[in-house]
C-alpha cells in the first residue's frame, strides 16, 4: 500500500488523558483511535494486526477440531438469573440496556450461559460429545477505571472457546491439549519466551485454573516464575496448599517475582453452568447427566497491546513478522522523476512477488521524519531507496529489531 | 468437514414465534440460533456464509481503493448532540446504556458522526482528500418489532463505507462508481438479476438517493421497476417531480409493481455531518471548507436472509456457489467397512484438491433423511456415494438448483 494513500498519519502526541504506553504508541502511529477510556476504534493498520492475530489463533484452534461461531452481545436476563450472574452484586461490570417495551437486556461480558443454552438444541446423547466451539466477538465490560489502553477495554475483542464433554476425564485431556495450543499461539505471536503457564485461583469457576502471564512492567498482576521450568504462580494465589494440590514441591522451583499481563486463561467449568441451565446428555446407561464444560479465553485486543508493551523500544513499536501489518516498509527518499520511477517499479515488483509492502512514497517529507515514522510504525524490515543507493542499483536494509544497516543490490533484495 | 463432527443438527421445526421464511429455514438447517426477536447467533455453517459474503464485498471495495477499519458500538453523546441525532425524538431506535459513573452512552445504529470525528485527526488539506473507509461492524437498532428474521435485526452485521471529498463534483464521481461496485457485488452474490437500482427519497441525508432493491414477497418495500432498463422507483417516493429531478421521462419506462427488500443504499451526505462536527480542510486558496461526505450501506446479515428468501425452494435453502458454506455435499449411504473406506478416501481426495466438502458420513441415518437434510442445507452440488454407485466406481451427482440426476465415474468427478 502507498503511504500517501493511507488516510492515517503519525502524530507527535497521544491524547493527554492516555497514560498507557501501548495506546500512546498505537494512537501516535495511527493504529487506533480513542473513543473514550477503554473504547478504541481500529484504523487500517490496527485492523490488519487484529486480523493477523485472529488468523494465527484460528489456525491453531481449527487444528484441534474447533468450530467457529459468533454469538450476540444483547442478552436476555433469564439464563443469567439461572446461574446467578445477572445481579450487579455478583457481576459488577454489566452494561445494561432495554428494549422499547421495557424488557431489560445486558451486553455480554462472557458467553458461558448463551452457549450452554444454544447447545441444548444440539446435545442429546453421549455420541454428540465432545466438541469445541469458539468465537471472536466483541465483549462489553463496564470497568470502573480503564487506564491500560487496549489491555483492559470496556469494549474489546475476545476469543472465547467452550468445550463440551461427557466427563472430567475427557475434559482434562482437552484441557491439557489447550495448554499446548496456547503456548503455540503465544510463541507464534512472538511473546513465547516471556509468557508463562501460571497456576492460579480458578474463581468463579473452580478451585484452580491456569493463566498465561506475559512478563511486563505494564501488567496488573504479579507472578512468581521459574524461568527454566517455564511455570509460574500468580502471587495473589501463592500458598503451601497450591503446591500440595498441584503435586509440586516448592523446593524444586527457583522463583523470581515480576509484574505480568494475563494474556489467556483456561478454566474447568465442570457442570457449574450446564446443570442450572439443563444442558444434559443421555449416557450409555440411558441416564440423564449434565455436560462437563471448559472455557478458554484470549483477549485479542489485549494481546495486541501486550505485544506493543513487551517488544516496543524507545523509538516506537516493534512488530513480530507473524502479525506485522506489512513485512516491508519501503521508504523512498527519491524526488527526481527518474528515481521516483525506479522506486515505484521496485514497489510494483515486490507486490508482484506477493510481498506485503507499505511504500512511503510521500513527497515533501524530510528523510528524518520518514525514518522516525518508520520506527514508530514498527514494520519488521525497512528498505530505503534513495538517489545515493540507486547510484549503485542498491537499497539500504535494516531490521526494526536490529541496529545493523546493510547495503544490498536491488537484485539481491528481489531474489531473497 | 465431516458432518458427524459438526455440532449442529437439522431440526424439523423452527421456534413457534419465528414467522419469517429466512430465519425458519436457517434455524432448521442449523445456520443460526435465535436469541430473541431480531437477535441471532451465527453457528458454524452460518458464519461461513457471512464470511463469504464479507469477502466478496471486501474485494470489490478494496478494488476501488477503500480502506477497512473497525469502529466501536459504545458512543458518547456529545458528537450526536452536535448533529441533532442523540434525542429519542429524532432517532427513535437507540439502545442506551451507561458507565458506572452515570455517564450516558449509546450503542451505534450507524457511524457518520464517529467517523467524521476520527477524520478530524487526519484531514487538514485538500491533498488529504479523497479517501474511502469502511467497516464490517455490529449495529444495534432498538426496533419496536422484529419479525423479518435476519432481514431486520436489533443486532446485526453491516458494511458501512464513508467517502470524503473536497466537493460535490468529486463526490459524484465516486458515487457513480459505487453504483457499479454495488451491482457487481449483488451479481457475484447471485441476486443480480432480481436487484434494481432504485430512485428514492434521500432522507434524512438529502433530497434523493439510490437504493438497491431485490424483488421478494418478503420485502417491506414496494417498487415500480422496469425489467429491461434495470431501474426502479420506490413506490412511496413516486411523483412527477422525481422524474423531472432525475431528468427522466415517465413514458420511457415500462413499470411493474412488486414487493422488494432494500439490500443496499448509497447516500450523498454533503456537509450535513462535517459542518456541525468541524471536519474541515484547507482548500487551494487557503480557505477552511467543510469536507463533502457520502455514505454507502449494505446489511450483511440482511443480504444473507435475502438470498435465502429469493433462492430457496420448498425443499430448503439454495446457496449460490459464490457464498455456499461448502461447494460439495458428499452424502455417503455406505455402511459396510470396505464401502465406508472408499467413501472416506473420496472425501480425502477431494479435500486434497482443495475442494470445500461437507461429508455426510453419519451412520444410522436413513437415506431419505440424508437427502432431506442435504436439500434443506442447500449446498450447490450433491454427490451421493452408495454400494450401488460403487459397484460401477461411480457417484450420483445433482445440482441443488436443477432436477437432473447424473451418474458419473469417480474418476470423472475428480478430474472435473
Amino acid at each position: 500500500m502507498k503511504q500517501s494513500q493511507l488516510f492515517t498519519k503519525t502524530r507527535k502526541e497521544a491524547p493527554a488523558d492516555e497514560v498507557s504506553k501501548n495506546a500512546q504508541l498505537l494512537i501516535r502511529a495511527g493504529y487506533i483511535y480513542k473513543e473514550m477510556p477503554g473504547v478504541y476504534s481500529f484504523l487500517p493498520l490496527g485492523l490488519r494486526i487484529m486480523e493477523n492475530i485472529k488468523q494465527i489463533i484460528r489456525e491453531e484452534l481449527n487444528n484441534v477440531g474447533s468450530q467457529e461461531i459468533s454469538m450476540t452481545a444483547l442478552q436476555t436476563k433469564e439464563k443469567w438469573e439461572a446461574t446467578n450472574r445477572w445481579s450487579d452484586e455478583v457481576v459488577d461490570n454489566w452494561f445494561r440496556t432495554q428494549l422499547k417495551n421495557g424488557t431489560e437486556l445486558g451486553l455480554a461480558f462472557t458467553h458461558e450461559e448463551p452457549i450452554a443454552e444454544i447447545m441444548k438444541q444440539y446435545v442429546s446423547s453421549y455420541k454428540d460429545l465432545p466438541f469445541f466451539a469458539y468465537q471472536f466477538q466483541t465483549k462489553f465490560r463496564n470497568e470502573l477505571r480503564a487506564k491500560s489502553g487496549i489491555m483492559r477495554g470496556r469494549e474489546f475483542l475476545m476469543k472465547d472457546l467452550y468445550s463440551f464433554h461427557t466427563n472430567e476425564e475427557t475434559h482434562l485431556e482437552f484441557y491439557e491439549l489447550m495448554k499446548e495450543v496456547y503456548i503455540k499461539i503465544f510463541t507464534r505471536l512472538g511473546i513465547g519466551e516471556q509468557t508463562f503457564l501460571t497456576m492460579s485461583n480458578g474463581q468463579p469457576f473452580s478451585k484452580y485454573s491456569f493463566e498465561f502471564q506475559t512478563l511486563s512492567e505494564a501488567g496488573e498482576d504479579t507472578i512468581l516464575y521459574d524461568e527454566k521450568k517455564k511455570v509460574a504462580i500468580n502471587k495473589q494465589d501463592y500458598s503451601e496448599e497450591i503446591f500440595t494440590d498441584f503435586g509440586f514441591k516448592k523446593e524444586d522451583f527457583d522463583f523470581k517475582e515480576a509484574r505480568s499481563i494475563e494474556v489467556g486463561d483456561i478454566y474447568t467449568l465442570g457442570t457449574k453452568y450446564s446443570e442450572p441451565l439443563g444442558l444434559l446428555y443421555t449416557n450409555q446407561d440411558g441416564k440423564q447427566v449434565s455436560v462437563f464444560m471448559g472455557s478458554y479465553g484470549i483477549g485479542v485486543s489485549r494481546l495486541m497491546g501486550t505485544i506493543v508493551e513487551v517488544l516496543a523500544d524507545d523509538k516506537g513499536i516493534v512488530w513480530p513478522e507473524s502479525i506485522a501489518p506489512f513485512q516491508i516498509h519501503l521508504v523512498s527518499l527519491c524526488s527526481e522523476e527518474a528515481d521516483v520511477k525506479k522506486a515505484d517499479e521496485l514497489y510494483e515488483t515486490l507486490k508482484k512477488q506477493n510481498k506485503e509492502v507499505l511504500y512511503d512514497d510521500r513527497q515533501g517529507v524530510r528523510a528524518g521524519e520518514k525514518f522516525a515514522d518508520s520506527d514508530l510504525i514498527g514494520i519488521p524490515l525497512r528498505v530505503i531507496i534513495s538517489p545515493k543507493t540507486l547510484a549503485n542499483d542498491s537499497v539500504e536494509v535494516k531490521k526494526r529489531n536490529e541496529t545493523k544497516v546493510e547495503i544490498i543490490t536491488i537484485d539481491k533484495l528481489l531474489n531473497n
